[in-house]
């Protein structure tokens, strides 16, 4: 296990109802700016559940952040909460609008020239409005982690910093139960990734983190495909949102090497061709287990034991069941799993190519040792 | 699963050389007071560590604290405290340095008639001093929860407060290296008891939880054996380090019933007879197991299946074997498992009796139905 320093402050409200707490973990001096994203939460409930719990704070909205939330929308909340003196912030909603908000708090306190350098520049974070937030939506963990990721044309960019780890996360499965099978489909398959990512790499000895992301990995296998099947269920909705959570709040990628290269070509993805994020996950993670089977050969053997129960064959036996196993979770969670799927093909791979160089993503893995070329060899093998 | 709220505050810094850390957890202008037990951190270089941390502080020392901590030697800490102005604590040894660090942290700040009534009467703790704590022996979680165990004579008793929640631990695994054998294995118990007080109740469809608690479990079942035969072995210790420090965060036992029927029996045999902590409970639980059977059927036949891969047999068949498997693993560790490996029989049960009830101890377990005589039934099973 490697050296770490881990700390996760996020005041956790899980259950039915949980929507009230707010009112006692937002100061009443607070001027509160509640963010949402399409108006979802007008029709579910939700809304109403927020206004009541902030019924004795002084408190406005700001609705529209939408999926691959987008910096010009963003920055006019920032002028809203200057213009205005928010000094509080609530994102209501799944990982864009809390990745949105979390951007907003650091904009809306950034002294430099232009806040685009908080991603373009990776300019530090002195200091962000404080934040709570409501996820209606289980899949990016950003509820409990200091991580945020922000759009602007093309340009998928993430930053990093404490200083917007929200102060509390009010986790009510209820209020995932309007979702639609697709948004359900994708947050699964955005945590099982996110899991991988960490775990997928190579082997330092550190049985905690790996029983805990294999833990994780059984409960989206397990209630994944039940999600979709039996969509009223309460208890498979609780199960998949605390795994979400725990799959992004940094437990589990503590002291191990993490990959990621998944993410940055699947941004690319996303950028130049509007897919979804987890879609674009599920169509990239399958070839690049194929590609990088020898960096990662030790941890996919494990991976094929202890997930799938895959203990006979050859080395290669074993780890090519296993990514057809993967591949085939994916296809009961009804996500596309190659370009074919959603209509790319190869002449769409120089697009792409061009993309990932001109964001410099010209060493990804855990060794970093996935050249450019290496990322062409991942997205033709997911042609 | 049910409602919870949860927070772990707690900054962790894991892995050799960490101790340093600490220089900038505490602030420059808190007097700190370091408190220890029977000074083994000064021959195995970790009061050097500290020092060399605090180089840029003022500070003084406390020693003394014993295991199971005495109210008596920890008012003697609060009268240091109170004397000479202390405005930070630093706890450096085991669970009992650290619960006793917090009791000090509390009563130095109490402003009732006896302290003692934290912990005897439940008083709310209203302040306490900022602690943080250097770990040095892996078992009870104390250095990132809430909790605390104080005796008092043959009184031991339990408080839990926010207040005292450690603002940092170092967790070093190399820390641990010169710990005796015996120091280890109970240690290793003492976890997997705590996991199993989580655990080992009735279902409520909570599988973050099931699946860390068994991911920990597993852990010990492996790494605690390898603890005693390869002592040397650095990555052994790590995992069995930040496997502890799960097993009692707070996390497993979130939105889940808990037992601690286990601990409550072992503190009465602690108290009147000085048996170590963790062999109170490697004696006590496999009686619990055996007489709660009933209530606790569902669990414990996952616990076969899911920690020792018992598929085979009837109902009872399964479980008697998963008790035999507990009892063997604990043989292992070479700690007792039966009031006759400790030299008591039948006429001390009427002594634990008579402490439980002084305690008021009449309903224990994840039902609360575990009345005086079935803890006498359950003490009558361990003989």
């Amino acid at each position: 296990m490697q050296k770490f320093t881990y700390q996760n402050p996020t005041r956790i409200h899980f259950g039915e109802g949980q929507i009230a707490a707010i009112a006692n973990d937002i100061p009443k001096d607070k001027k509160v700016l509640v963010i949402y994203g399409g108006g979802s939460i007008k029709k579910n409930g939700v809304y109403e559940q927020v206004s009541a719990a902030l019924a004795s704070h002084e408190w406005a909205e700001f609705a529209g952040v939408e999926p691959n939330p987008q910096y010009d929308t963003l920055m006019k909340a920032v002028e809203k909460i200057r213009n205005e003196k928010f000094d509080y912030l609530l994102a209501v909603g799944g990982g864009s609008v809390i990745d949105g908000t979390k951007f907003i708090a650091a904009a809306a306190c950034y002294e430099g020239e232009d806040p685009w350098h908080i991603l373009a520049k990776q300019h530090t974070v002195e200091a962000a409005l404080p934040l709570g937030c409501v996820l209606t939506l289980p899949a990016t963990g950003s509820e409990s982690n200091k991580g945020a990721v922000v759009s602007r044309g093309k340009d998928k960019l993430a930053f990093m910093t404490d200083k917007v780890q929200p102060l509390f996360a009010v986790l009510d499965p209820t209020t995932t139960l309007s979702l639609s099978p697709r948004q359900v489909a994708n947050g699964v398959v955005d945590a099982f990734v996110h899991v991988m990512e960490q775990y997928l790499t190579f082997p330092v000895n550190a049985k905690v983190q790996d029983r805990f992301a294999e833990g994780l990995l059984l409960n989206l296998i397990e209630e994944g495909p039940k999600a979709l099947a039996t969509p009223d269920d309460l208890d498979v909705r609780a199960n998949i949102m605390w795994t979400a959570t725990q799959a992004l709040n940094g437990l589990i990628g503590v002291g191990v090497p993490h990959d990621w290269a998944t993410h940055m070509i699947g941004h690319e993805l996303t950028g130049n061709y509007g897919i979804d994020h987890a879609r674009t996950l599920s169509i990239v993670l399958p070839a690049v287990m194929k590609e990088r089977r020898a960096d990662k050969e030790a941890k996919l053997l494990q991976y094929a034991e202890r997930i799938f129960g895959i203990r006979e064959g050859s080395v290669d036996e074993r780890i090519d069941a296993a990514i057809e196993r993967t591949i085939a979770f994916f296809k009961e969670m009804q996500v596309p799993t190659r370009l074919a799927d959603v209509k790319l093909g190869e002449s769409d791979i120089d697009v792409l190519m061009s993309s990932l160089e001109s964001h410099g993503m010209t060493a990804l893995g855990e060794h970093g040792n996935i050249t450019l070329n290496d990322s062409r060899a991942i997205l033709e093998a997911a042609l």
